[in-house]
């Protein structure tokens, strides 16, 4: 289905005079509007494939209905997003699970709703029918070379998918480890994983990066080969310049600091991108921002002071995107709550004084700069990201306006009840 | 497959001389060793039939071969174990994966391998095909009163299943709870679930029990609605005296000083039983013994002591189960090896000098305190256990016995290379 | 000290346009925001003596200057805290290092401030220097009956000062616990508390109550006696009508869902009050508010709803009481954004539509759920907690007063660069 | 006070027998026992000099008598451990708590017990009375260039005493970090720390290393501005060869995988050292092996194997020391165990079949790795330890024979009850 320019246009006359009441009491005490303005309206973020279908636990899936079935509903469900936000203009694919039957009819249709194709993920933690050999035992830190030489190859077709489609960039995330101690020579494990990473970026074309993903821990996990951002960044760093670290929120250790991360691994030059999502527990990927918005708000001041003095550019030196589950709410719903989450936050990191801020470190005022962080943080900035979506053509309440549309509704009509996601 | 006597005989003979003098060598600095050795005689674990094939995560299952396929194989597959180890005699049963075509039938079968029937456990987390309702958004505390009646019907049904196997206790675990803050009013879901649990309770026979498991935490998750021991603790002791509380190694938040929690329990008299695991960061459902052993003694050590103080006997009194995952071990391999960390935790504390232990502790002798418990388990008391098992007719070296019988090979041509297990 | 009213009057008039411009541009979307303003300015939170001075680790204190020399001066400071922002009108003493030597003349000191005295706390986890016994081994819970008589003594004569200083709250918080497995009998532990806690809730006056505080884990611990809800409410139960729980934010394993523990307490009738801090790893003792303040947001979201529910009074019910440690902060200015920190909570869950949320939490609604909850959190409530402060007669920025009226250089001058706060 | 060798003698002989049939039965199955238990004796741990009284928390110290009252009474109490254990023999001394008035003098007395001086550690957590600059907001990372510069030639001023003593290492551990968001910029806060540190290694002698201690969290912090192995690694690669990572067991986020650390580390060629000790929740600094014994053993297991692998010496190519705080245990006894715990996990790790558990490893053979593992771990090597102590002129019983000859008591009749260690 597709949201017609008429019901935006609808929706934002009927919202208007509330909006902008709102925005304009808020503008006034922001220096410098426009920009600001300009800089939500260009920042995007990537929606993965994977996340357009219910998820599931290893008990398994309660899926909703209207579900993409195909490749070209996946884009067409991140089309509507981007129809509606004016915020996600990437998709990131999965391979096996989204290969192209032709890459350039879907570039094509991409193109239609303003999409293009981010990073391209690679997928040796499953086996799939026709593969030769398991993953039981890990793939690129496999003892056996046979099964490393598998999923190195399937990583170099991943690269090929995506430079059809336009991608630069490769994303690798392992679910090699070990599930007991013994079981592998923690060593000998990382010297593989580095030797394969080394084939693979040998690979690799003139204009790409690979992500290297790091994680602490899986369920049924003792090790994870690329447990810590530390693990991550030596790899990156042996590898070569095109490598960098690739930072998902939830792959930490309980109480983990993770804006000190982002700032060190910025500061280092190898802060490749994130995934964003939530977690009380574990990995949960959860919606971003759901759980602990403050920490989100922390992580962009970070960044937005590490690019910034760098000289960076806010959307297109790092790579962003949403790495969740959507088990209990329509994946749709969920994913228009991320982003603006996630914009949300930026604004806010984007509205700290940081002179202010800096003076008050220099000077050792801890009171000072708490306020200085929180004054943006409380700011209720919202008024500011609507009006960023309004002015790039999006809709002033994407979410209200995709239940007053019964988007939801006209998916299952036109998919079926029964309509599963494929892939994960 | 079938143990012949005289393989076990056999295997028995070939390292009987080494055992002797290794036995003897032990037998002489333990106090009434007769007693303590027939203590581990008759200590029995349950195997629950899930844990006969491979388990798998939310990526996928990685299954060897000659799984049980029915639920036959399976009563064979925990014979199997019980003829080596003779510590096994008992197996616990999920429906519907377990669902007997023939109680009768099935109860002779396991009265042929020594087998009984332990704990019921009744599964309201996942949906099955012919559901009128599903569970998506909980169970017992489930907002819509229909679901909550389907849910504690299934229980009953559950039981009734129990009474003709001859089993007297139903283990209720529940993935309630919720994913985002807001999604549940905490309150009435505790309501609803304890008013669920009350009609269940109802139904119970008058020589049952009911187990309330509770658990921290699942991936994916916010909150569960019997998320710690205190939980389940309030609920069992508003049920009654037939209910109680069960402990899953896995199901607590980092650090958790479980032996602690199991001291307080058995001294509540709430108690009811354990389920037998490891794991280093979540619920991961490792061997019990692979990643923290002593803490498995630990926790022995709490119950030999809070039992024999409260006159409880060892073996009936409270139910003990193992509840693992195994997806990268062959899963019968994997339970001799967690019966063997049972029983050597058992015999560990059976050693503990309780009255020097006592003085210790009534002095604040915190060095010899500690020297008293570390004395008994840094024994090795495997002489002790392999005795033990000796005496009861099993296998010196079980898993020795397993692997030069080759019993999976075996299994696999019997069963297929492809057999998969039956339920999760 | 004091802060003359012309100051703040002066102070709030040059501030009175701005507000009033953000409060009425607020207050028009606030459904009957007058009564949300009387609850605003209803509630008080108290301020403990002891963080007054600047708090220490066990590396040492690194004070300011200008701290309380003596009781009087600790009355003085909540005193000046209190003419700031109208929202901490009581104190909460601890014995021994606030007794008084006229409890006469210390409450009309504390009654010229508009001042009460909150819950009284002892302390029986220091070794004072004229003691008999020592607590190295613990208190309640000590093996020798001479020691916990003493502490049980102590206790009865914290309650004898409060009596006469007007207070009706005891506030038990042990230390005891082990160091290393072995070291205690933890089923002894457990009763030998009990029955201590007995003896001294027999000397509880007719109209007091007994707050039990739990804590996971202390540094150098391996237990402790009172260590989550579970333990401290099985006593509270035994105990009787009189003694409740008290939660402490930082007292948790990592990852607690502790608005959950909070909602069920309440729901069982047995929430005493709270301490309230923040805390990144372990029991960190920050300014409430400054790590997670939406987690602080969803803890009196579910007071709010719990209490409501309950026909409690929002102001009395419960003991609202902070305990931080400020280390690297002026302690006053710290207290004023804690205090400030709560009333945001405060107010951000009374915006919470609560029947809205009802609604959705009944259909499983979860998206919707998330957005009404986050509706409330993101409004900056700023200028309601302004204007609340402003009706009760206090400062419009309190922090911002206080710095300007360069209080602490007055308070150095009074009383020294060198004053350091009597007791910790 | 002194041990004899004849009281040593004397409690040797009287063991002999029990021991010698023990060890006898063990030494069998053992290949090599001869190789083993030299390097069994060779093996010594340095004793630090704080670890000689009872430490403390913030609340207090709870002394026993006796404590060391000079450097000299230090070296005199980490003589006696060494004469029971003959493990022992070098400390590690602290500045500014151990400054010596004469280093030729104190050399002297150390050699006089076979005692050499191992790590120095430097001391910029606490301000000493003559300072000039206050460490409250950090030393090496602070944001004023005196006060950096006070700490720069304060550890200067450490590796001279150093030189003085004979020892070769410098050890910097920092508390340096913020507590709250905002307060400090992470990347300037590191590059300052780097810079720092750089002058510091500039001063290092050609024969010194530099050991950078890492910590996740300090009580009251929010960030620590050398964090994990990750921040500590890439300021030691920055520094140059002579500088390493140094381990200490109680600095990580619960439920890190401190043995992967280790062997990354070490794969690295940046493994400095250790610090010993265990912990239940945070850096508690028990008694090592009192908490995680099999987690010790996993330790040694891969610095046994990772060391062999690299050619490297055990003894000397990394430092070994305990790092502990003894609360509620004499420190001696305390001591004791830590060695004798240490040693035996050090036994087991040499008990691994390397060569059968690589070949496992190589064919995925988990349960037989686990085996493997645990076949060495469940070994009782106390006999082996105690062998390699009686060879070495030690006491069979180390802990036995300090309480038979009531040093304590001698050392309280010597110095005091009243006597209360220098520094911590």
């Amino acid at each position: 289905m597709l949201i017609e320019k008429y019901a935006i246009q609808e929706h934002n006359n009927s919202a208007a005079t509330a909006h902008q009441r709102r925005f304009e009491q808020l503008a006034g005490q922001v220096p410098q509007v426009d920009s600001l303005l300009q800089k939500l309206v260009d920042f995007q973020i990537a929606i993965p494939s994977w996340a357009l279908g219910t998820g599931g636990t290893r008990f398994g899936r309660f899926s909703g209905g209207g579900e993409p079935r195909s490749l070209e509903e996946k884009i067409e469900d991140v089309g509507l997003l981007h129809t509606l936000n004016r915020s996600s203009d990437a998709v990131s694919l999965h391979i096996p699970w989204d290969i192209p039957t032709s890459a350039a009819s879907l570039k094509a249709l991409a193109a239609q709703f303003g999409l293009h194709f981010d990073a391209m993920n690679s997928n040796t933690f499953q086996d799939q029918p026709e593969q030769a050999h398991s993953y039981k035992f890990g793939s690129l830190q496999h003892t056996d070379k046979a099964v490393r030489k598998q999923a190195i190859e399937h990583n170099i077709e991943v690269i090929r998918y995506g430079q059809e489609l336009g991608s630069n960039v490769l994303s690798v995330w392992l679910a090699d480890g070990s599930s007991f101690p013994g079981q592998l020579n923690f060593r000998k494990a990382y010297q593989r994983t580095l030797e394969s990473l080394q084939e693979i970026y040998a690979a690799l074309p003139g204009d790409w990066k690979v992500f290297i993903e790091y994680k602490a821990f899986e369920p049924n996990f003792y090790s994870t080969t690329v447990g810590d951002w530390g693990q991550s960044y030596t790899l990156a760093t042996k590898l070569g310049s095109k490598a960098y670290t690739l930072v998902d929120l939830g792959h930490h250790l309980p109480n983990a600091n993770i804006e000190q991360i982002v700032a060190l691994l910025l500061n280092e030059g190898k802060l490749g991108g994130f995934h964003f999502n939530d977690s009380k527990y574990g990995d949960d990927d959860l919606t971003t921002g759901s759980i602990n918005p403050y920490q989100l708000f922390l992580i962009f001041n970070e960044l937005v002071e590490g690019m910034d003095a760098r000289g960076m550019n806010h959307v297109s030196d790092l790579g962003w995107m949403i790495d969740a589950s959507h088990n209990v709410k329509d994946p749709l719903e969920d994913l228009l709550q991320a982003v603006e989450a996630i914009k949300i936050a930026y604004a806010q990191a984007l509205l700290v004084n940081t002179k202010a801020l800096q003076e008050a470190q220099e000077q050792n005022d801890v009171t000072m700069a708490q306020e200085i962080l929180q004054q943006a943080y409380r700011t209720d900035v919202r008024p500011l990201v609507a009006e960023a979506r309004l002015r790039a053509g999006g809709a002033l309440q994407p979410l209200h306006l995709f239940r007053s549309l019964k988007v939801r509704d006209r998916l299952v009509k036109e998919r079926g009840a029964g309509a599963v996601a494929t892939g994960l």
